[in-house]
């Protein structure tokens, strides 16, 4: 029994996915997949455009064996959180033989190199960090130039060696081997090369194509039908392009979804409750949110009063240094809830208070029966159960989660899709 | 120099209450009006349906002379203090000679009675509204036949004189007259009969048509709107029939403060954050809104819960006792921030702490300098001169008040409309 490991928002399961599973598995030789997939909320701090259980219905449909989820509290937050919360789990079931992820390099090699100097952060590569930074270079601008220096230096023969943390999928491969690394985890890393210019294009390419398309061609869809100025025809084709980009049942499920009302959901749907509330914070509540420093709540506080939509807030506070993303992040934890305090308490008392199993199939219950064997922490299969559990980060990691759903299905339509509690009633996703 | 005043929502100003305000001025011999009006947020616990600075130039258009704000601690307050509130401000200004509001009654004689016996509580009146309440009455029906009983042992002729005490503007008119006579005030009462089935029909009916009724009318125009499947000539016909309710100048500003995005404002556009805001409070913090007595913080938590709208919220938590008006103003006091606690202290301290103006004509204009020699209370014309005032009391109403517009013109379009602060920098109107 050879167990790969993925980590993946599936926002939604697409065909990218579905081929960087395959490979996966031929490449590390694994017959058991288990993913650790972003809940309703993702990394980028946006909702997810369909809910948890959808997309775990889509992975286990599509190659997936067992899915747990990756806590809120990790799943939108930085690259390196995001990836230190999915190691975590994935070391702490027990049984994870590989760790497959995509990057632009294709080539653990280099990847592993870096990891190992962010690691250990060599004093000269950290002098020259700093020189960057207070010249008034970005963050990651400082580190590619302070990465470019240290590499050359130890006789790297490129001319921009650094240069190689610009990927998006670099910097989250990264952050896993250095997880791996500083949890001491038997976990052995793989990686797949993956194309960079696709992940960030936002139009629909024959039947590959990144996640942000897709969800732009939904919003698009969505705008379309609101304005009910397009033709049966044209909505015809798009919907015709997005079938083309899933796997057929994928497809039907997100279908399926839209029809029960349950999505898309889109930033925009939070945008009311999120400028209402920040009208209602002062800057010392808004310092107390996660990703929050140096006077940032100023600059959001102010925002808020000039901005009349989402986009302008988050095109206002943002800058060079406070990413749109991680401005995002904030803005999600005023609906989930989450504070910096608790977000720093967590992180001190090992991340990931539980293994949440979002759904499995038969061999996912296998991998389940193993799990309970060798589960360093408490496997969840019915939340309900753990609603008052005597650990209390175990409790509050799991409110977070419930909180941060209670908010989501707010964006649904209809009575009962948009009823709260469902992280306690909804069922676990089981396909025999 | 006679001085009526009059107290109003004008929401928005009609031909009702251009007659209203034209025979009152008769009634009272007076050649000067001033009204005191609701700002953004009304007595039923809604917002307007326009802002008040448009609301006030109707009025200064249709015989008003000056324009006094209503606080909306006390505009979006029960009649008890809602009445409290107005009196105080018009007895406040030192130089009110008469009020005259509509009644159903339409003579004082039967209104000053029933205000006196709830004024002075006898006994006799307590013990039986007391012994209705313990038999499950809801409170208005325990009031009507406790007054019933009292009134027809004092003799009265009536078989149900506490019948009065059930139209809506009867119940206004006694708390004025409560408040008059509990205030000591020198104002003189008057009143002028309103017909009580006009005020709560939905549909316009010729030339003067309820407030209720008018804004129903533009929700559905707005509705038409919307889906875009309805015909030009079908809204032509509506929006004709708006015209024929309100007088053409006010028309003419509810179609210019439209066409800018200021409106027309609905309960519908603060659902998701108030929805969202209650999914993330807890019953304790609900417990310290206002109108919250007897575990109510708990009905409204529960409601939330299970409530995907803010009309099943309010039909879910709405009971005999605890009526929608009263749980609508407990909502949206979330939106303005006030709690039970400032409110009560408000009371305590006299109630509206200020004469804001909104608005005058040249006729204004002589009063306001009247008013600036006898009025008891601090006179606002520009309220960023009093942001820092050094009565906390006074600051805090008027960052209530603040606080409240930041939240009405979220439901505008635009950016600029959407602009906090509005409070400090809209000008006062003035109509020379």
């Amino acid at each position: 029994m050879s167990v790969l490991g993925i980590v993946s928002e599936y926002n939604p399961f697409h065909n990218g996915h579905k081929y960087h599973l395959e490979q996966s598995k031929v490449l590390c030789g694994s017959d058991y997949v288990v993913c650790v997939m972003s809940g309703n909320f993702i990394q980028r701090g946006e909702p997810a455009v369909i809910d948890k259980w959808a997309r775990a219905e889509m992975a286990l449909l599509s190659g997936v064996d067992l899915v747990i989820e990756l806590p809120v509290v990790y799943a939108m937050s930085s690259a390196e959180f995001f990836a230190y919360g999915a190691v975590k789990i994935l070391d702490s079931i027990g049984i994870t033989d590989f760790i497959c992820f995509g990057s632009e390099a294709g080539s653990l090699d280099e990847l592993n190199n870096i990891a190992d100097i962010l690691n250990s952060e060599p004093e000269k590569y950290k002098s020259s960090l700093k020189g960057f930074l207070s010249e008034g270079l970005s963050f990651p601008a400082a580190r590619e130039n302070a990465l470019n220096i240290y590499l050359k230096a130890a006789g790297h023969k490129s001319d921009n060696p650094g240069e190689l943390i610009k990927g998006s999928n670099n910097i989250l491969a990264i952050e896993y081997l250095k997880a791996l690394k500083k949890s001491g985890s038997k976990i052995k890393p793989q990686t797949i090369k993956r194309i960079a210019n696709t992940y960030s294009s936002d139009k629909l390419e024959g039947t590959i194509s990144s996640a942000t398309a897709i969800r732009s061609h939904i919003l698009s869809m969505e705008e379309m039908k609101k304005n009910r100025t397009s033709k049966a025809s044209d909505l015809q084709v798009l919907m015709d392009s997005l079938a083309d980009s899933l796997p057929p049942l994928c497809f039907s499920i997100l279908q399926r979804e839209f029809k029960a009302g349950r999505g898309p959901v889109f930033s925009a749907d939070f945008e009311s409750s999120v400028l209402s509330a920040l009208r209602r914070m002062n800057a010392e509540e808004i310092s107390k949110l996660p990703y929050i420093a140096e006077g940032l709540e100023n600059r959001i506080k102010s925002a808020a009063d000039i901005s009349g939509s989402l986009n302008s807030l988050i095109e206002n506070v943002s800058t060079k240094r406070y990413t749109r993303t991680r401005i995002q992040r904030c803005l999600f934890s005023i609906l989930t809830g989450l504070k910096n305090k608790e977000f720093l308490e967590f992180n001190l008392w090992g991340g990931p208070q539980y293994i949440r199993i979002l759904g499995f199939n038969n061999k996912g219950r296998q991998l389940l029966s193993e799990i309970n064997k060798y589960a360093s922490l408490p496997v969840i299969i019915k939340t309900a159960d753990f609603k008052n559990s005597c650990n209390p980060l175990l409790s509050k990691m799991l409110d977070i989660e419930s909180a941060s759903t209670d908010q989501y299905v707010l964006a649904y339509s209809g009575q009962d899709n948009k009823k709260s509690g469902q992280e306690y009633t909804r069922n676990i996703v089981f396909l025999c």
